[in-house]
């Protein structure tokens, strides 16, 4: 009945293991997508000079992410190789007891983050796509909502670095040579990233009326949005993870 | 493209608009539990003694929720009609400029609030039903996945507010007399809620395929129990908030 995102250990993930990860981060991409496509832009939530907060010169949406992150980073969150913070500087540590992940990973993992990329494509290309004008004042959800999606595509993208490991451990003496020459047109023709984006949102995007007949019109989000998505943005910066941590993984 | 949640005036809302909305909540609460499917129980995020915070006697979701809470509070979450804590003692102020929600409801919804019941029903009972045993250390992310569901539920549930209030403004005289005499039963039997959520679950949770054969088997939540979660649980406890807003609806 559930899914299970099963932390394995080294030995147990495999291609197919990190296949089945990348179709359910899929479907949480396509949800937040969906849920942030119901409010429309809202550029309350973005503008810092509409809702400015006293002594903070943050726009709304910063602000809410700043301070979940330090919720979230007390919690241990970002103790999980999975997870990266958007904001990472000044992050308060862990509160709660460390749970031991599985060290899948190379160490040089931990200094690869590409949120300030994820940041500026979702705000200034993603979010116009998906969202109608207009202003509901639901600047709080909306944010959240934001935070979701972001969230969601940071976990996609920098699962890369799991995609890496396993390709690498896959065929070493195949990555060996372009990374030993830190060859990054090399290292991209080697990796490959597989899809099956806009049919899913077709599927789950769609009104459900009691006929059964999917009407393409009234689809919530646009699949041409989703694959154009993965085809210019989690791809490319998926496969931006994978070379970046390999061109480090014999360190 | 993309729906929009309008917050209308108060000529504007109907009972048509009213369902609209509740269609698009009730995807929200299912991608919800979809998501939070993901992950096995993980009891760590609700044992106190597992997770202990420093100097707090919360569980890591109580003190994600209640951070997190204070974080949207100051943001202005809860000054939106459709939006209610789960821990509203002590909630810091908006520090955000109020938007000039339209005045829909009576005066008396602010004082309804029934999340501690949808608390105590999610955890309980919900969450034994979605989710599969096991512990893979992802607390934070089941938390937080865990507050998604439960705002979801609750902007449901406490909706019908609005549904109140709109089957109120369309035959103010039928409602009058229960209220008057504070009949209870016979404000249930004069509101209904309708339902389509055991197909769409169908539709949503399913693994996609390239083949497009739907696979009973591979439903990530099972139908029935997003149907029961409607049948036992929401629905009367939307009817609860509409029959408790009716009760003070002349006050």
């Amino acid at each position: 009945m559930a899914d299970i995102i099963k932390v394995a250990d080294s030995s147990e993930m495999t291609l197919e293991t990190v296949r089945d990860s990348l179709i359910r981060q899929e479907d949480t991409i396509i949800f937040s997508l969906i849920e942030r496509a119901k409010y429309p832009i809202n550029v309350g939530a973005y503008d810092k000079t509409k809702t400015a907060i006293p002594e903070c010169s943050d726009s709304l949406v910063e602000f809410i992410v700043k301070e979940t992150e330090a919720t979230h980073a007390k919690c241990g969150r970002y103790e999980n190789p999975e997870e990266h913070p958007f904001f990472p500087d000044g992050l308060p540590t862990s509160l709660v007891p460390a749970f031991n992940y599985p060290k899948i990973l190379h160490p040089v993992a931990g200094s690869i983050n590409v949120n300030s990329t994820i940041w500026e494509v979702y705000f200034t290309q993603l979010l116009p796509l998906i969202t109608v004008p207009g202003d509901d004042g639901n600047y709080a959800s909306t944010a959240v909502s934001d935070l979701a999606c972001l969230q969601a595509l940071s976990r996609r993208i920098h699962y890369g670095k799991f995609v890496a490991e396993v390709k690498f451990k896959d065929a070493p003496q195949e990555y060996e040579s372009p990374i030993r020459s830190q060859d990054r047109d090399a290292l991209m023709k080697l990796l490959r990233v597989k899809k099956r984006v806009a049919k899913k949102t077709m599927l789950f995007g769609q009104e459900v009326s009691l006929g059964d007949n999917y009407d393409e019109k009234k689809l919530k989000i646009d699949p041409a949005v989703v694959s154009r998505l993965y085809e210019e943005w989690v791809m490319p910066l998926t496969k931006l993870v994978e070379v970046e941590y390999l061109l480090r993984r014999l360190d």
